[in-house]
C-alpha cells in the first residue's frame, strides 16, 4: 500500500485515525473558493492498493451498497424462483430517477409478484426524470412509491421477502430480509458493523469502514466461482448492461458507466460516497466526501477512474464531472474544479 | 477577542493561518455521517469580538455583500433622483425566489427607467418560487432575466449606471459602476481586495477576510451619521422591513428576519457564506462554510443568532434550520444536525 506522508506520520505517531485528505478544489477568480476533503480507498484481493485521508473511516455507504444488499435475493434463489431478468437486477442495484422507464419496470415487477404499490415501504417522492416530473406537475398529480429512486431495491426486497415467507414490514431491522442483508454485508465488508441507521427510503443502512466497502467492491470486482461469486458476476454485468436502469440520463452513474463502455461498474450514494468495481484490473474503489457533497463524490470517482485508466482525459464525462470549466446563466466562465495537491497522484 | 485553544496555539507557534473549525454536523443511527468545517467571525466597531477558525481567511462574500454593492447607488444620490423607494432597496440586496411579487417589481423598476429585460446583464434561470416555477414550466415558457435571483441587484447598478452615464456593459470590472463598488467595498472592509471572481451573474465580485466582511456587517449595525451611515441605516431598514424580497417564502434569510420581528439584517450567499448585522448589539457577523454547502452556512448562523439571544430557541426557525429531526420521506426521523463541539460555545 502505498502512504501519503500524513499517513505515514501518524503511523509513526501511533495514532489509529488518520485525517481526512484534501481531495476537490472550487477555484473562480484565481482564488480556492471551496474545499472538499475526504477519504477514498482502492482495494484488490489481497488489501488496500492506494489510499488517501483514512482508510479506516467508519462510513454509512448508503445507497452505493445497493449491489451488497441485493446479494441475498439471488443466493437464496428468490430471483431465480420469480424468474427476474437482468434488467430487474440492475433496477435493485440502482438509485433511478423515476422515469416513465422506471416506474414502468418496477410496477411491472410487482405485479409479476401479485403486489401494489401500498406493500412498498419506500415513500414517494417527486422523480429526478425531468419529463416525468413536468408530466406530474403540470397535471397535479403526486408522486407515488414507484417514483422512488430506490423502488428497485425494494422490489428486489419484497421479491426476496416473499421467498423466505416474510411479513409486510421488511424495512425492520429484525425482519428476515433485514437480518440477510446485514449477514452478507458483513460477510463482504469483512467486518462486524458498528450499527445502523435508516436509510432516506426506510431501509436499515449498515456502516462499515471505507477499507470495508472498497474490499467488498473488490470482491465484486473478482467474484470466485462459489455460490456467491455468482451471484456477484450477475450483478456486476446486469449494472454495466443496463446502466441507464442504475441512474439515468444525464445522472453520473449512468454517464461514467456508458463512457467506460461497461468495463467497469460504479454507484452513487447519498451524502458523498461512491464506489467503483473494476472486473478487469480486480480492483474496487470507495470514496466518502466528508462534507457530504454529491459535487465532490462525483468528481473525485472520476478523477480516480482517470488515475486507473479506467477512463480517458478525452471523454466528455470527465470534463462534464472534473476538469471541465464552471459556467454562469450567460455561459461566462467562472471557475473550474480542481483535484487536490496528491489526489489523486 | 475570545480565542480558541487551536487559535492560541497557532499564534504561539507563529503560524498566520489558522485551521478551519469544526462548526455543523450530521448525525445518522447515532454515527456521526458528514461534518462541515469552516470560519466565523462576529465584529464591532473595535473588531473582533468572537472567532472560530481564521478570521483572515480570504473569501469571496458572493451575493451576501449586495448591501454593500449597494451603498454607491445611494451615496451617489442616483436612488434619490430616481425616487427608489425602501422595497425596491430591499430587492437591491436581495437574492429573490423569482416569484411575481419579485419579477414584477423588478420589470416595474426598468420600465421607471425607460429600459427593459435586454438591458440587464444578469442572464436567466429557472425561479426557485414553486408558483412561478410550476407556471414557466406548464406553459413551456423559458424564464427570464427578471427571474434571476440577483435582478434586483441587477436594476440597482443600472439606475446607478443611469446616474453615472456609464455604457452599457455595467458589469465590466473597469466600468464606472463596478470601479464605484470596488472603492466602497475596499472602504468597508478597510482593506484592499486580493482580486476578483466573475459572479454567477456575471457582476464581479471582490474577495477579502473574514473578518473584513464582518467588519463591514458590524458598520451596517452601527452606522455614522455621515452620508455612508445614511446609506447603510437606510439599506439596512429596506431588508428589514421586507424580508419577502430580500428571498422569498420559505428560504432562510426571510424565515430569520421574519423570526428576528426585524431586530436583524441576514443575508446569504453562494457558496456557503451567510452574514448578520445586529443594530441592537452594533455587531455584524460573517461566516463561511469551507465546502461550500448552504445547509451548512443556515445552520451555522442560525446557532450564532442563538448564541446572541438574537434567536430564541423555541423559535421554529431555529429548529427548522438547525436543531430540527431530519426526517425522511415516510416521516420516519433518521437523523439530526448537530453544533460540533466548541461552536459556538
Amino acid at each position: 500500500m502505498k502512504k501519503s506522508a500524513r499517513q505515514k506520520i501518524a503511523q509513526l505517531s501511533g495514532r489509529i485515525a488518520v485525517r481526512s485528505a484534501k481531495l476537490v478544489e472550487l477555484w473562480r477568480g484565481g482564488q480556492r473558493e471551496s474545499l472538499h476533503r475526504g477519504h477514498a480507498v482502492i482495494c484488490d484481493d489481497k488489501g488496500v492498493v492506494e489510499a488517501w485521508g483514512d482508510p479506516s473511516r467508519i462510513v454509512f455507504p448508503r445507497s452505493s451498497c445497493k449491489m451488497v444488499q441485493a446479494l441475498p435475493l439471488i443466493e437464496s434463489g428468490a430471483a431465480e424462483a420469480a424468474g427476474l431478468t437482468s434488467r430487474q437486477l440492475a433496477l435493485a442495484c440502482g438509485s433511478h430517477s423515476g422515469g416513465r422507464i422506471h416506474v414502468e419496470a418496477v410496477a411491472g415487477w410487482l405485479d409479476g409478484l401479485n403486489l401494489t404499490e401500498p406493500d412498498l415501504r419506500c415513500g414517494a417522492h417527486m422523480p429526478r426524470d425531468r419529463d416525468e416530473n413536468r408530466r406530474l406537475t403540470c397535471s397535479d398529480q403526486p408522486p407515488c412509491q414507484f417514483h422512488n429512486n430506490c423502488s428497485g431495491k425494494h422490489a428486489g426486497f419484497l421479491t426476496l421477502n416473499r421467498h423466505l415467507r416474510g411479513g409486510p414490514d421488511y424495512v425492520a431491522p429484525d425482519h428476515p430480509a433485514q437480518r440477510a442483508v446485514k449477514q452478507t454485508f458483513e460477510e463482504v465488508t469483512g467486518e462486524t458493523s458498528p450499527g445502523h441507521g435508516i436509510d432516506g427510503c426506510s431501509a436499515p443502512n449498515w456502516s462499515c469502514s471505507l477499507e470495508g466497502l472498497a474490499r467488498a467492491m473488490a470482491a465484486f470486482a473478482r467474484p470466485g466461482g462459489d455460490r456467491r461469486g455468482r451471484a456477484m458476476r450477475q450483478l456486476v454485468d446486469a449494472m454495466r448492461a443496463h446502466p441507464e436502469l442504475v441512474a439515468g440520463e444525464g445522472r453520473a452513474c449512468t454517464v461514467l458507466m456508458r463512457a467506460m463502455r461497461g468495463s467497469a461498474a460504479v454507484k452513487t450514494g447519498a451524502e458523498g460516497v461512491f464506489v467503483a468495481i473494476l472486473p478487469d484490473q480486480g480492483l474496487g474503489v470507495a470514496v466518502k466526501i466528508t462534507d457530504g457533497a454529491t459535487r465532490a463524490s462525483e468528481a473525485a470517482i472520476t478523477a480516480i477512474l482517470l488515475h486507473l485508466g479506467a477512463l480517458e482525459a478525452a471523454d466528455p464525462a470527465v470534463s462534464r464531472f472534473l476538469t471541465g470549466p464552471i459556467r454562469n446563466w450567460r455561459g461566462l466562465v467562472t471557475g473550474e474544479m480542481r483535484r487536490a495537491r496528491g489526489f489523486p497522484s
